[in-house]
């Protein structure tokens, strides 16, 4: 993962340093449904590779924006303080896709 | 540019193939402040390349996200109507880097 820069010329910039790449913020927009296992995360992700889960997942502990709790059973990754403070950026990313697949041949298959 | 996929599992993900990666939402953060020449964009983004700079500007292009039009004397691009509507998640991203960089050993020098 690449060390933050000194300076950044906007707000933005410097939160895409954070969230920016397609996948990591993916992870976090399922986090924010509720807590997840490994296995349920890879199974709900379609097309993320092990490898590329886990390196995300690792990613995302570093920057301090998911954390893992047992739950007596197995590890479980819960948002963190700061990763909750996202959900602002999560919540509008969702209404804006979701107005955008009105004009697209596409459809969403949670 | 790569082609859409015909389903996606959330609305996040299908929004993220839009405005995922760095650039793109720097340079729509950039628009948003207000319409610019190819030149101001350039000079106003740290760090990145003429390459870059021309290919993200023709796949916003493309996505419908910006347009160019003649101010008489030069080429002004402009969010697009879709441009616009990304105002929220601009924003949303615009306030949570603010409260992040109170957090971090980094400086915003607009």
């Amino acid at each position: 993962m690449k060390r933050l820069k000194a300076t950044y010329g906007c707000p933005v910039e410097l939160a895409l340093e954070f969230v920016g790449g397609k996948w990591k913020t993916v992870i976090l927009a399922r986090l924010k449904q509720a807590p997840q296992r490994y296995g349920d995360l890879r199974a709900r992700i379609d097309g993320i590779s092990d490898k590329v889960l886990t390196e995300r997942l690792k990613d995302l502990e570093r920057l301090d924006l998911i954390e893992k709790r047992s739950d007596g059973t197995a590890l479980v990754y819960h948002l963190t303080g700061r990763g909750e403070s996202l959900r602002p950026v999560l919540e509008a990313l969702y209404r804006w896709g979701n107005v955008l697949v009105e004009d697209l041949p596409v459809t969403i298959r949670p």
